[in-house]
């Protein structure tokens, strides 16, 4: 995957952070995650497809799932429910959509997000890409951002 | 979603587990789940983006993973490892691919898949979908199909 597909997904989440749920974000070192553990147990996933083929997760702490759906419904949930669902959702879309924007070039759409909440063994992408975690921290908790992208030969084929 | 989008899985996943595992698969009645955990334990999930916006789902029980890496690869992995990870995200781009050409008027691409192993407490989709599961049954166990679409009401806005 190439290193300047990083940027626009860097800023993008700094972005949304800051914008929706205003709070600001830093950035540790990317990385490549050793073992198929997700790196938190709230983690938001969404494809990408169109010129190149990809995944992004949003690997939350629980408390910064919780604390990011107070600050966009300005209640505090009581638990991780499906308004926490939601906001983790719509979050990872916002991050992927201003990726996207980022990187026009790719001619990028996004696909609906899922959820997956609790300890999972193992969260895996194929063994066809490498993706790469970015950390970050803010005064919530711990997130980190995993990605992986490849870029298509040519015409997508039928099956794919 | 509409029922006639049904159709062109269900046709997707038989010619599938047909043509590339060998065997014959039984459906059972399609279903709206009740809850958010998965169905079972290993989870193929893909997106879908185009004139809509989706998710698919393909939840194997661990025999049926790897059964199916098995037939695929004419040797039976020791465990759930990245063999039997690539063969069912490989399937899960088959059964998703097979029905984007069988709903061309909704021009899908298909994103990259993730698996995720394991017990998970909750794979969700946004409470803005309603997700339709197709259980399925073959000699090596149980499958179930579950996926979610929305179409576009225009044109795709800059941050979907």
């Amino acid at each position: 995957m190439k290193v300047e597909y990083i940027n626009p997904f860097v800023e993008s989440i700094r972005s949304a952070f800051s914008t929706m749920l205003g709070i600001e974000i830093t950035r540790g070192e990317p990385f490549i995650k050793k073992g198929s553990h997700p790196h938190h147990e709230v983690n938001g996933i969404i494809g990408f497809s169109g010129k190149a083929k990809g995944i992004v997760v949003l690997s939350l702490e629980p408390e910064v799932a919780l604390a990011a759906t107070e600050a966009m419904l300005l209640e505090r949930p009581p638990e991780i429910n499906s308004d926490v669902v939601d906001a983790v959702g719509e979050l990872a879309n916002m991050i992927a959509g201003g990726a996207k924007a980022k990187l026009e070039q790719l001619c990028l759409s996004v696909s609906l997000p899922s959820v997956i909440i609790g300890k999972t063994d193992s969260l895996k992408f194929p063994s066809t890409v490498t993706p790469i975690s970015i950390p970050f921290h803010c005064s919530w908790g711990g997130v980190v951002l995993e990605f992986g992208l490849i870029e298509e030969p040519a015409e997508v084929s039928a099956t794919a």
